[in-house]
């Protein structure tokens, strides 16, 4: 097959697995465990100095960062992104909105949220407005239009990957009926559902207990226990 | 004029200024004062929701988001991008690395650095590790070619506006020679000496008294004074 992913099961990460099956690539996935650092390892430092999944290979070519990967598969088959170059455009704006904006935001959210050893309220407090006001930004968008920019595009594939998580990271989205709508509307989607499952369904559980999900993060991040 | 540049002195507005004098384009600058919040007013939300710097109008169609801006602009000329869709993959994957990378991670260093009211020397200290992991790795991609990806692209114009920053988020940059190197070759650049001042000198000053500046982006962040 042509197409290796190298993936989690992170919102970043559903993003590939996601555009994939949309498109009907043909893809191998090759599930890297976080827990174990192998994002860090010299062969994967090489395709990704960064050393943060998803990246993929494609015909020996290698692709970083899901902005990016989203991009080049859109691409690649012509779907996913619209033609016209204003219609373009406003789905790369959207894209971009996410990448550096609610992506961003919401990781450090829930960095301070679940993981870093002090509790600091103030500063996650203006983390949780942060992700907030982008949330909003998005229901006012989606107000009027069933997708952010035009018909389906990557960029409602990589907002609604980090929307769905909302709770997770201790926003409750019941005040954006808009952004609430689209994101059932998203997730009904069957190639949606297939995607959420590679490389395997999210260990966190909204809700339920996820001591260990969050203990294992926050040893990945170098961070030692939360204080009581 | 076809285009209207939205900005102030900063670094994602420095990006659009340079990649506006780097093609030649004729353009109009309506600067914003970010210290009276005209980025948040009624008029400037309409064109960017995110109520952010820099924005375009390009004969009558609005663009946000700087990384989408340098795209829209790359793509109308045929310039700073490459043709061939591999060489254009990579200039895409460095710029997104910085769109959500270096440019989210920079910002919240300088954040617990300047601005926030407590200080929080190890929250600080994780985003400046941050911040040095992440001009490592340009510093490395650096050391073989002249540019980050292939010729001259929209990627370095993006990586540069930050990374000559560094010395403000409190990171040294001397032990990255390479990188050193490629912002003394950026900043030579005719355009980018003129795009540096569009639409004014950033009012920080590396080394000397930015209490005015530090002061007024305190409020504009909607912040306290900083603790002694």
């Amino acid at each position: 097959m042509a197409i290796t992913l190298f993936t989690a099961p992170t919102p970043d990460g559903y993003k590939i697995s996601i555009a994939l099956e949309e498109l009907g690539l043909a893809y191998q996935v090759q599930p890297l465990d976080l827990a174990k650092g192998e994002q860090k390892s010299a062969a994967f430092l090489r395709l990704n100095p960064n050393g943060k999944v998803p990246a993929i290979v494609d015909d020996g070519f290698g692709v970083m960062e899901s902005g990016a990967i989203l991009v080049w598969l859109a691409e690649k088959t012509g779907q996913l992104l619209p033609a016209d170059p204003r219609a373009r455009s406003e789905a790369l704006q959207w894209l971009m909105l996410q990448v550096g904006g609610l992506g961003p935001m919401m990781g450090q959210a829930n960095l301070f949220g679940h993981y870093w050893p002090e509790k600091l309220p103030a500063v996650q407090a203006r983390y949780l407005a942060e992700v907030r006001r982008l949330l909003a930004i998005l229901d006012a968008r989606l107000a009027d239009r069933p997708f952010l920019a035009g018909e389906y595009s990557i960029a409602d594939i990589a907002h609604f990957c980090w929307a769905r998580t909302a709770g997770w990271t201790g926003v409750d989205i019941a005040p954006f009926p808009h952004l609430t709508a689209w994101i059932d509307r998203v997730a009904a989607r069957p190639a949606v559902q297939r995607g959420l499952k590679v490389p395997d369904v999210s260990p966190v559980k909204e809700g339920g207990d996820n001591s260990d999900f969050i203990a294992r993060t926050r040893k990945l991040l170098g961070l030692g226990p939360r204080e009581a």
